[in-house]
This record gives structure tokens, C-alpha cells and sequence, in this order.
């Protein structure tokens, strides 16, 4: 297995995951299980951060340079359904993609596949702000191209 | 402020918080801030957690004494918004509560409060089951009587 | 027991705590675990990291400002002991101290107690910088008044 | 780079590693990240805690069965010491290495290189017991002979 590298929806096809154009393996850690002895339920949606960030970079939404040049990008929301456990060891892929893009905001989904079984899925509202925190900024125009031509993102009010 | 002792329902109405019966106070650590300086999305649904297990002590669903006496309780899916940051040593009050009871399963809201405003606002589908991590197992009947009679929870197939 | 509030010295002793100025009570979280369903080793440094962030605070040497008002306060090396495990809900005081302050540097150590009984002590070596994380600076002379007057801290150099 | 698979003396010889018979690569993650948006001083022992469990499966000291046929594995004390700062997305290597066996205990090493230069080096004091957490028991034979044979690990009581 090949971890951490970015691969695209044929490599992913490959795998037998279908419907998503971003995502890497990983390899469950120590320390991201519980007393149950399983991955702890709020390690996934580390998982969904960890992934969420690369494709930000990736797919070009920000550069995390924390200055005027990028956004702050923030969750207003977001949900994860648990379909079987996992546990030490085990390696997985992690799939994200936006479905839908509106001129400061955009809705994305992420999975963990094992074997092409997904054990747990997740989604979240993101927005684009600038570095005061507060106000609403448009998303650069090349990122939102991405998100639309390798994810098939929706589009609305752009 | 009184930290981490539970409150009640009078006692969070004291604080300006309606319509829960069971909290707590705690306050941000170093450690739940992330490189942009606020608590992490993540930090919240860790707080949820922390809360959950206390309220699942406290009404008598579980000992988290990993053998057959008490039922492993799973997450099978959760939900969170959020509705402004929150920052460095802030105190907080988190509440939890349960809204519907099913035999073998139960659905829980959470909130973290600031000055009486809910910050950040979660949901969570929880599941008892024996300790194959499997099979369902029927909640002890005294913690149904404690959701219902406390939280006003309401009943499904029980 | 009153948590997270600070304890100054009497209060300590009147808890059986001898030689120490500042702690502050806390209590095991479910995710401090780990799959042996003890206290992971790793969750004691956090554990230092909290009292150690609360004790520059309090004692004056940063406001976490981020800005040049502050110094940037980083760790050049760290350590710790385990004496005993602890388990879910355990009640414990955690307590800090200086031992030596240099012009740009003081050293540390940690404890946390269980009904008077260590079960992990810790040291570190603390490094004042300037914001941009390189130049070394000056502690503020009112800290370094406090660490000797309540902690007994020797002093080199200054 | 190829992250995550073990790596021995050859391999990590050719990264400009000298000294070590085992290490992967990793990369760092959001997450790792604190408000100072450097590496956090904890995050690099929740990396030695990593390649520690992965070494510990690899030479053959325990299998995480949780049952009679493994030892409990411990840390009894740990150091590190914080040579340069860390940042996000940055490609590390961490290694591992046993230095001293003795029955029932060994001590180890570990650093977190970037471009062959050590960011980050700590120590560990490892002791195994049975699975009541408290008996000490004696490491399995083929385990410490990789100690001596791959690392060169020095022994005391053997």
C-alpha cells in the first residue's frame, strides 16, 4: 500500500471505490483508539479534517499562509454515520469531495473505505473567510473550476 | 464558577440556560485551540463525548466496566453546528439530554453555552449493545425512567 | 472538590501536598484513555502543558497575546516519571513550581497527585523567545519576582 | 516519498541516517499543530509512542492480543529534547532503537529527522508486565535477540 500520496479517481477506481476524484491510505495509530479498544468516533472526523485540509491546498482554496493572500476557511456544520468499527493497524483510504459550491461556502462529503467497504462517511458546511474571522470571501475562481471538474460539483449563485 | 460538578435543571435556569437538566462547567485548554488560534471543530465533539459518558454513568446506562454486568455503548452517527468560536481559557457550560428512547438505542442532543448562548450545538445516535460490540442489548429500565422522567424524553417501541 | 480553580500553597497543604505553590484539581476524561484503558503516558505532558500555560499566565510572564507585547514561550526539553496508572474519573491536583530562572529560561517541574501520592512527576526547560520564534527575550521582572517569592526559585544570571 | 512501511539500516543509511536499524516516514498533519502553528511539544512524543508500538509488533514483543499471551508494555519514564521547530504538511522520519536490554525492561531511543538533521530526540523506559498490570514478566528470547542483533542493543541481566 501506497500511504499519504494523493490519488485521483482512477487510482481510486482501482481500489474499487467509486464516485470520488481525491483521496490517500492511511494506517490506523495507538493512539487514535479507545478504551473499547477500537478507532474512537471522534478520530474519524480528525480523519475528515486531516483530508479536508490537503484537498484545500490540493484543489487550491488556500495555502494556509494565516495572511490576507488566503481565506480562513471554517466548519459551520457537520455530521459523520458510523457503519462498522475499526481497529489498530488497519489501513484505509480516505475519499473527499465537494458537491456543492455557493460563491463563499461549499458542502463536502469524505469516507473511509476498507476493502472498498466505507466504515464510516461524514459531511460538512465549509466558509470562506477573510482573516478577521467574520466576513464572507469569495472563493478563488481556479479552486471552484477544480471542485466542479474533478468532483462534479453543483453550483449555486455563482 | 463551579467547574465539572454536575448541575440540574434549576440549577443551569440559574445560569440562563433553559431546557436542560443535565451540564456542566469546564474551560478551553491550550491544547483544544488549533493553528487558527480558536477550538478546533474537532474539540467540540470531544466535549460531547466527555459529557456523554458522564450522563451515562450518572443515569445508570453503563459502569464502563467492560464486562457483561454493562453494555458497550457505540456512536452510529453524530451531528454538530457551530455558531462562533470560542477562545483561549473561556469558561463554558456543556448540556446534554436525551430526546427519544428506542429499546436497545437513544437519541441525544448537546450544547456548549457561553453567558447563556449556545456556541456550538451536536447530536448523537447512540447504541447499546452486549460486549460481542454486536449484538443489541435493552437499556437498563431505571436509565429509561431517569431519560423520561428528567429529560422528558419520549418512547418508541418501549 | 473544587476543580480547575488555583491553589495557592496553604491550600495545598490543607490537602496534604507539601512544597509546591500552584496546582489546581482536575479529573480523568474518557478520551485520556487508551486501549489498556489506563491514563496514556502521553496525556500527563498534556496534562503539564495545561498547569504550565495557566501558571505563565498567572504568574505574568505572557497573555498569549500573540504580538510582541509577548514573548513566545517554547519548550527545548522535557520529561517525565510514572509512578502509578491512573483510571477513568480519577480525581487528581496537579501542581507546578519553578526551580531556576535564567535570564531567557527557567526550568520546571509537574506533578500529579492522587490523595496526596504522586503518580507521574514531570520537568521541563522553558525558553522565552521574541515572536519570531528565534531571538531569545528577556523575562518580564515581575514574573521572575513571583517565581522566587512563591516558588523559592533559585536564580543564574540574573 | 514512500511513508508509513518500515525501513532498515540500508534504507535509512541512503536517507543520510546514520545510527538506526528502523524508521518510517511520516508527514505532518493539521491537527499536530497548536496556536503557536508549529509542531506541539507533546505531538513528537505521540509520534515516539507510534513507531514504539510498530517497533514492539515488528521485533515480536507483544502482538496488542490484550490477552495471556502478550505482556503489557509500560512506560515507566521518557525525556525529549526540541532541537528546531516542526510545521505543517513537512515530510519527517522517525527512528527507533533499543540501546539496553534487561529481563523485563529495555531502553529505548527515538528522533524525528528532516533532511538528516534531528528535530526532535527522546528516551523511553520500557517495562513489561503481565496483563494484571502489575507482575513484571520476562521478554520473549527471539525479540531480544533482533534487540541485539539489529540495533545492537547492549545487555544487563541477561
Amino acid at each position: 500500500m501506497q500511504y499519504l500520496t494523493p490519488r485521483d479517481r482512477p487510482a481510486l477506481e482501482a481500489l474499487g471505490i467509486e464516485g470520488w476524484a481525491y483521496g490517500f491510505a492511511d494506517r490506523v495509530r495507538f493512539y487514535e483508539l479507545d478504551a473499547l479498544n477500537h478507532v474512537n468516533n471522534v478520530t474519524f472526523l480528525r480523519w475528515f479534517e486531516t483530508i479536508r485540509v490537503a484537498y484545500l491546498q490540493d484543489y487550491g482554496l488556500t495555502s494556509y499562509a494565516h495572511d490576507d493572500t488566503d481565506p480562513q476557511i471554517v466548519i459551520r456544520a457537520q455530521s459523520a454515520d458510523y457503519f462498522a468499527p475499526m481497529f489498530q493497524n488497519e489501513s484505509y483510504v480516505l475519499t473527499a469531495r465537494t458537491t456543492l459550491v455557493k460563491p463563499s461556502s461549499f458542502i463536502m462529503e469524505y469516507a473511509a473505505h476498507v476493502d472498498a467497504q466505507v466504515r464510516c462517511a461524514g459531511s460538512a458546511v465549509v466558509v470562506s473567510l477573510e482573516q478577521d474571522g467574520k466576513t464572507r470571501r469569495a472563493h478563488k475562481p481556479e479552486a471552484v473550476a477544480l471542485m466542479i471538474d474533478k468532483d462534479g460539483a453543483a453550483t449555486e449563485g455563482l
